[in-house]
């Protein structure tokens, strides 16, 4: 009795719209796009699951109007085309998405939608900025990926240097997705300690520096590989859908406004059916205050940039 | 505790691999291809879902001598592009997949792989035939997607028209993965009753040839739209993987031997984890088993045609 | 966002309540019995649970006014005390869950839940059918688990018999989930064949009355030897909870108004968000539908009596 | 591909046995008491959930030879009866359970078994020593449940009075799964910060004795209210076996060998499919420390005795 949508079908968007379909996560998913043919393939492929799978979805392509009841609605539009000419720059999408959520906001607001929107759209806390000030949609129902991914992808290289599973890597990537983020090494804990205390003792073997590299390049190296990233994000952007669905108060680091320094970036929050339940306050240290800040100025600017071109 | 490889990584493949990892159903998962740009980005791409998951799979680019312990090897390489040139023909990849298989059935042979061998790879029927001959492997042991897919687009279009679960209507496409493919309306029920009983009390108004069109068609309208096929298949690909894996003995149709016709064609099997545990035995009209016999020939002749010009 | 409530926190209602929290069908689960302690040592086992899942489920022990907003509500309550008595009899709990009903009906219906009511209380059947009466609800808003569960044996002593997957096993168990139900043979088929045509020919060597007797008395077998039954009634309930949900209009047999006469019996619907959606109709040979009519009036005659000590 | 043994069928085995068919965690699983009738019960329950399930397990019930090749086996047998009599010792099972694991610990040996055996029956610290000198195992396969499930239950209240999700909760419960045990708030982490930090700060009020005295309880306050208590327990072993069946090399506190104070406690450690992979090393305070070693203590003291009268 769960209604998503999506944005864009493209190679996220679709990617997510399989993840949801093959987790059960909605009875209904409609997928919007412009682009007719794809998204009536995505559909119908969709729809060609349906008779193998463990659960039922409702899939079809829709507009505006089938979102008034939607629970959740994902942003997933983006140009790869665009991207990839300067394919280490998440900015390159900008002036695209910027005209895309110009267009999408006004419709997203008019058609009546009460539920959570969830931004993954590149640039991505940029946007979701940009939507939350297009929308006027209180800042709690509006949301990004954000560090999600950044911080799943600093979970697998720390991971794999510690032959653990991620899932027993705790802490944050924080701030933009994009070149301006870093990982908080003083929110990371593996094998029940702080990771920085244990590379003290020099008991284990870590370049932090490396691996922070690992984590920020991870999208780089994806990217060029196959010319998009899907399976990661849609992995970050399920759960983080199951957790507003659920409503499970679950802690996750997501693009949410962050007011001491007034930017949408990415920062650990708990998660529930009305969006951002509670924010976290991090005790970071003084150089991780500075990187945040660092960070969410540059945010700002990109932001202001595209808010002063806006009408 | 089960290992799964795959050969080949383009769509198929990785989606594939994606749907694996995110229902869990292998522990360790081979990707084997030629590109390792592209194989190297699919792994960390599966590799940036893990920390958001609720299972583990241990993903890596690897070799022949992988799969050595594998349960499972599917075989999903294919060319898309040179399938694009022509693309309502499935024969279009054979000068391509023919070769692959050459080159790869010695090598999956040397390996020592003892486990079931799925192949996707279309011409799907030719090419579960080639492996087989090429490899030596007991026929149980190698079967393909085949018309499964098919299947499950018969029920996606014949449960539109009713507005009914596709799981709820049973039946079967027969014969090739192609064109010559034909769905056995004689086997086909749906609310309880054969679907062509209910048409001729004129209960139901369906025609079922557009629906026969539909399901037929449906591959060709995702590959128009998008240039390429990838959930559907991926899902029946799982429950295949994931009724081998199980032992399930589960009633499919898939690419299999069919003494009667000394052909590999789609028809029902009961699977299990050594491959095909048993083949039904329908009683089909007479004008179906011409279909099938006719379907037969088409793949008897290609898969002679390409062992006529293989070593 | 799913709301469910259980009534009755006996075997079935909890081991019900810990499927649906282990498959994540709702996000609200509130457990309604009489017995405080019981229901609250439920309430916390289950809520024990919770850091070990993939899903996040709000369990609470409540009360009527706690199904305004739910989707579902199950009753599940029972008397095994009770039942255990006269063991082979479903109705030996009749006084006590007649009892319960009366007093459970009006508060369901002056709570304004506006949901599905699924009963799995026995006699299924004729609890269904006082539920619906005195709550005054839709008929397609009330129905039973019925012989979905009876079905469920049928397919495992059948399955077991050929070495098949149950559920590759299709067709149904008919009328009473009690003693008058009957397999209606002349719907079932496994192999791609209608079983009766498989024994007709001799390829297989089936005893139909024997597996027709397995099926019936497979509960009596679980109830004897652990004094009540859970496990495989939980799984019927939670496909059938399932199908609500996703609205999947997914034919299976439960209990529902059979028009025709004019009772609740098992009998098989297309399941979705409002019930029943729609009820098949079968073409039952002339034994069958005897049988069918001397189950519905069995019941029919159970109703009235308890009717008429009904105020 | 996966065979999992369960030693006991009473509601934790069972209840384990249901969540492992629900999950699909096994292709086979077998079920071993020597109440024949219960044991026989509980099979055909499983079994009657497979029609409706996502995944097939063949369920049967077995004797020890049957786990030759079973990758994990768990040992579940209690005497919940004698439990009873004395519910808030751990150790009232004690002499029954001995003399279990010495009539059981020989044939499991002597069955080929070499996979990783999990022990859930009580006192499980003494249970799993009790096994692994009796088998002569190699301690990286032997171990318990311990104090997955207390932690579990530490989340569980901590989660409450913060109204997050108990995931979310970082941390571990030390020592016996019994009255000795102790929460390790040194290891406890929430919102981001180690709770004594947040709780220093005054910015959450929390009785953090309170919450100890809750997680303890726990398992007290669901055995008075139904006389047993299986859901929570279930949660944990199932993610525990899903560890083992993954390779995940997830963290996890539980049972298993510390050499320090050579014995059995719970203590975190890393698990894959040979069982311990590798043994955490926290930074425990002085007071957590000694309470460690008094809990060592007293297991070490509990086996000894029991130790004594083994022949």
């Amino acid at each position: 009795m769960t209604k998503i949508g999506i944005l864009g079908s493209g190679h996220v968007g679709s990617t997510l719209a399989q993840q949801i379909v093959t987790l059960g996560l909605a009875s209904e998913l409609v997928l919007i796009d412009p682009k007719a043919d794809k998204v009536a393939a995505d559909v119908m492929d969709l729809q060609d699951m349906q008779a193998n799978l463990a659960s039922h979805t409702r899939v079809f392509a829709g507009g505006y109007a089938d979102l008034k009841d939607a629970d959740i609605v994902v942003s997933a539009f983006g140009n790869i085309a665009e991207a990839w000419k300067t394919p280490t720059d998440r900015f390159a999408e900008l002036p695209f998405t910027k005209k895309y959520v110009e267009e999408s906001a006004p419709q997203l607001k008019a058609s009546g939608f009460h539920g959570v929107l969830v931004v993954i759209s590149n640039p991505c806390d940029v946007i979701a900025s940009l939507f939350q000030r297009l929308t006027g949609f209180d800042r709690n129902r509006v949301l990004g990926t954000g560090t999600l991914l950044d911080s799943s992808r600093m979970k697998r290289a720390t991971a794999a240097a510690l032959d653990i599973d991620p899932r027993s890597v705790d802490g944050y990537s924080l701030g933009e997705h994009g070149n301006s983020q870093f990982v908080a090494w003083s929110t990371v804990r593996v094998l029940g300690r702080p990771i920085q205390e244990l590379l003290a003792e020099s008991k284990t073997q870590l370049d932090l520096d490396q691996i922070d590299h690992d984590a920020k390049m991870g999208g780089h190296t994806v990217f060029f590989g196959k010319r998009y990233t899907n399976f990661g994000i849609a992995a970050a952007a399920s759960r983080l859908l199951k957790a507003i669905i659920e409503d499970a108060h679950e802690e996750l680091p997501v693009s949410n406004y962050y007011a001491p320094l007034d930017s949408y970036l990415g920062y650990p929050a708990i998660i529930g059916k009305q969006g951002i339940v509670k924010q976290l306050a991090l005790a970071l240290t003084d150089e991780e205050k500075e990187k945040l800040e660092r960070s969410a100025d540059f945010i700002k600017d990109k932001t202001a940039q595209v808010l002063g071109s806006t009408r």
